[in-house]
């Protein structure tokens, strides 16, 4: 009886021939279909599609809820941005993808996980490490990375085991989408001096064919999560889906990012990602006055560890784990509403309140006869507050030379 | 002999009645006004205005240049935006302000200087802190801080001092403004859930009422600072005024914060900075392709704590001359250009280019057959890179518990 | 009816006369003395003094345990040393401290609170910050802060006052003392380059009169935090009285250390924290087996931020939680015992293990033939890890200049 | 004509068999040894030692002046201890070593260089990525990683060879030394659990056999660096060999520490470090007096960062060099003298004093009528330190709970 081997299944080329080559390899080929939000309707045709070509089992699975809730939320409340650009959009799928194969794998008694990333690219070490941690006895196979194969050597493979070719395969990018996003590499964005053309984008509309009207919307955020869209409840999923069209329909999300990947490389990237522009810029504003001065200052620090662990795939280590903790109890006063302007690719905070955790305080703020705060307080805050560098000069006179040597 | 006293002196009507009150504490007052970009052509006004309501002597300074080269250039350096936002406007223009009024007390054998802050805002720190750094036993006078004058009364006392009231007197907002930008505050923003009104903006259009047609620039760096538009030399200071007169027409750099003071209390504040807009997107852009990895990573732990020394008044002190020294080591390398398109609001970097400091190899890079990449390194690379969170994994499960307790 | 006061009570001169001073303001001063393990046998002299000298109550509060397992507990954890030699003693018992003055406070209808703090330490900082936090209404007063008495004049008031100036009132030291440890300054201290003299010390004897013959403990962790000595459980208040005295014995934790305060001057301390060097350098060393690379390299960040806002008052913070809850989240696997040596003046780990938490792994790190590293795979992650850096010289060569000279 | 390889040679049994290995695939082998301070007088004995086992050149190169003042240099300026505990002996070999290397090697027109680095070190990545950047093309051996040898195979190879196999060839430690330290790992401490036994150490005396009397030395410092002992200046490297000597008979700087691995394992060592002990105590202790207080607190997180990359071999890279430069600029005011006690196993700081740059001032420190320090200050200070955190608490009731509910 042949080994059992759990294929990350997309319906693409690569991961289609990746079955009679795992067959050639002596194993029986179970292919596994994550709905994170990237399939539409074509769904039920991957699932037969694998059948089809010969895997002996093939599961769709609906992962939709599970990504936003317990994967994008944990961007939204760390101002996720890899190199302040990049809401780690295919970063985020691969942990939960991962916990779903596993979990296949071990029901059906499978020894292996076979997954589609290249040998050059982030997707590997996010696929093998969170394999290791999660299974360390699994075995893992990474077909397209072992091919070394040309495209003509593929289409010839292809035709030689009846994989279909698909009729879009000349595209010269290499997509990859979810709920949360889209990203888009290769091709002639190799060249980092060249434009973006128009065909690389899919989810938003180019600035210049967007509405001339402005949309505005209020999202009402709880403990750091948007819970209603003009005051419209929605799971996340819902409200992120909704944000994605409205948001895509003013041109908003487009990032154009050359990035440093985890494996010593540079790639140039195109991502989309209207919702989380949306939803992130709101979050960011709505900690602006909820947050204390301190946690405001120290938050961008863990934050920038929590991103490049995602990006550097340690979603599952201890550190990841500790992060989230400290970032879950800043998260518990991040609560009100922000208004969004959404306007000609820009999404922009235009208001923003809290009833019972803005730190916002008219009476200390105002310049009006209302001001409550303690003016002559300033002067000693000052006077100890500058004292060490004050010292400093007077002992070093690094910058008060002049005077001294007259 | 009266004892002499340097004001810091802007025209307003603040600086203006400090003038009696401060001829009134005894002193002999000699009005410094410093053009760093705000003026335009009533700065030959100021200077009469100061002598006529009884100012002994009345400076203006030209420090434009000055400011571009040795301030500004420190902001773009260190892709400086405080709370991620904000790229410091009224902090920058402090030290070298004080520079000329020490200087200026120096030249005049003046004991005192006197500045035109209010009680609770950071600006009493910058001035203090920095006069202190330079001159430890010059004396400091903070007029508007001592009156605490209802509007009312102010009026009063400059009717009764042949102070003349502006006629915009009524305006609502308190504004600063300068070559890298202008700030608003007070007013109607003081509720952060009213929106900007139309009047709060002076150097940018609003969105709705910019050009249907983009206009694209392409901004030469070297090594790390502007130095030609469209391949025409500029220096920077006038580089930055053709920017914000371009980008200010395409509605760029608009920023409404609520920022956290040095003064412990959170205010709102209407910003526009155009060029900034422009520049530091650039900036950063041009990074991504000059900086290594590891400095990419770091270099922003050192930006946060520049951005912070700088809008808290530290600009003199022995940390930041040091995180400087940091800074410019690693701007050696960011030499090359970039091409922005300006339009509807927001500035895009759309290409990218360095001749002889490019880290993005296409040849690592490519998925075609020009690939130099070793793929087989990788596996090597994930089993070393994942080795002690899979052990930790191993040992204590805390992902992988179910399967352990099968 | 007067107004009631607490008073943080001491017993010593300077609270002592601050119960006439209060009266002569018009409060009835409630006095409060807590026993952080600093006060021996003479605790209920203490309580007797208060009511003598003119206090209407006077409260005696056994903190010790809650200071161990809720205070010092914190500084383990963090392996939290200020400025890199310091483990907090005073800064740590005033949260506890303060607490137990706030709920007097309530308990007794009293309106204010009185603390014996000076105005040029920390610890007034430290008193107000958290009697704000705990209750923003309740009045301060600051009797040492406002006196500005000379020495004599104190004395003389204490002497109309009916108030007992102790026998050994000559010290020139200013002390003081908990569970944790033992803070000195002031008198010969004050000039650095003077050796600190054999009376600035009280919890260890010198180095020179120690036994010749070492001691070892076996000191078993649970979650970061100590539970037993030599494999005889105690209560960490009873553990730390016991590490006290025997690590006091061999002359162990002695700290001459000039420090950076809170409020802009340096100042020159002696510190004793026997159990404190024995407690923590056992506790960073099981850290080491047990905590994963990443944690372990990241956690330093963290805990200095910890310590800080410890040392400057901010115990009462968001930010402080927040950090206690990476924190905690690190030491679920803090588990294991370590063998300290206690010998002439130095506490060293000599031996440590982890039954269920060890990351050490023999296997791995082995050079025997039982070696299970997998060798070959250090070349693949050298080629990957490298990479960065290598390509920049390539481009850039800083350092191979000469070669490409040529 | 066959192509020369430059060998890193040691006289140890390894790179003695690597001579006759790489003749074997056709090298002409130069061998290199480098004086870092290891070896005393058997440094000729080395040089012919390679000449007879085959080689066709052997040098040896003096490095003790160049590698204390351009290399140890920066671990004391910088407080470089890995993981708080490791001043870095082996790490900071290795590039001046390879610079030796690279540069015999193109003296010599050799096409490759070989090195002794096993396959589950950090060494080996330390000779890499420092080869590579030096000279990308250069080729690299790496003959003991690819033995793969038993020990038996490794003497039968040897007799073969007519390589002398070593008297002490049984020591069950594996061994690196130079002018800074010694290190020692394998053999019985691969069990942490174990205590080093007294053969596990070389350079410094056990505690329990050091003199009664206590040695006192002053060490002068200039710009960061010791430049005297007790007044007699020397230059570096002499000064660290005396203070080795000197520490070590005094049994200080034994280092008994599991470390986290760059390559992904933990490993237990054994170092010593005398003179490292006594200068780095000594240097951190003049820093507490001349270092600004917000220097002294963000310095640590740069040390931190420098002590990684030196053990994570990056010594060659961008950032290092952008570090360094922060931290040369701070280390400017660090010049003084600390009076060093070495007595049973510690150098302690008991005295320090700086002329010119001591920020410590008795005036603003003393508690006598001298005091200068303005104390009312205090109080407005506080205000305004205190707000945000304060502000917190009265919106969010996190710590007062318990009295509102009343």
């Amino acid at each position: 009886m042949a080994d059992k081997i759990v294929l990350a299944y997309s319906g693409g080329l690569d991961t289609s021939v990746a079955i009679p080559w795992l067959k050639d390899k002596g194993y029986e080929v179970i292919a596994v279909s994550l709905d994170v939000g990237q399939h539409g309707k074509q769904i039920e045709n991957i699932q037969k599609k694998a059948l089809k070509i010969g895997a002996i089992q093939s599961f769709i699975i609906d992962g939709k809820d599970e990504f936003a809730e317990n994967y994008v939320s944990k961007v939204i409340k760390s101002n996720a941005l890899y190199e302040g650009e990049y809401p780690l959009v295919s970063a985020l799928s691969r942990p939960l993808i991962i916990e779903k194969l596993v979990q296949t794998a071990h029901d059906n008694n499978a020894v292996a996980i076979a997954h589609g990333s290249t040998g050059k690219g982030n997707d590997q070490v996010r696929f093998e490490a969170a394999i290791h941690a999660l299974d360390p006895e699994m075995k893992i196979e990474a077909p397209i990375r072992d091919f070394q194969w040309s495209r003509e050597e593929e289409i010839e493979y292809a035709h030689q085991h009846n994989v279909p070719v698909p009729i879009n395969f000349d595209s010269p990018y290499s997509i990859d989408e979810n709920l949360w996003g889209r990203s888009n590499e290769a091709g002639i964005l190799e060249n980092p001096w060249n434009q973006a053309p128009a065909d690389a984008y899919a989810l938003t509309s180019p600035v210049e064919d967007t509405p001339d009207e402005a949309d505005f919307v209020d999202i009402e955020f709880k403990n750091g999560l948007p819970i209603s869209v003009n005051d419209q409840e929605m799971k996340m999923a819902d409200l992120i889906v909704y944000l994605n069209k409205l948001a895509g329909i003013h041109g908003i999300g487009r990032i154009d990012h050359v990035e440093n990947r985890l494996i010593g490389i540079k790639s140039r990237e195109i991502y989309e990602t209207p919702a989380a522009a949306v939803i992130m810029t709101a979050h960011k504003d709505l900690e602006d006055i909820t947050l204390e001065h301190d946690v405001a200052h120290f938050k961008p620090i863990i934050e920038q560890k929590i991103t490049n662990l995602i990006y550097n795939a340690m979603w599952i280590s201890p550190l990841f784990d500790a992060l989230n903790k400290f970032i879950d109890e800043t998260q518990k006063v991040v609560n009100g509403t922000v208004k969004m302007k959404l306007y000609k690719g820009t999404a922009t905070a235009v208001a923003r309140k809290s009833e019972n955790n803005s730190l916002y305080s008219e009476k200390l703020a105002t310049y009006t006869s209302a001001n409550s705060f303690d003016e002559q307080a300033a002067v000693g805050f000052m006077k100890l507050y500058t004292l060490p560098a004050t010292v400093y000069e007077q002992v070093n006179h690094i910058h008060s030379k002049e005077k001294e040597e007259i």
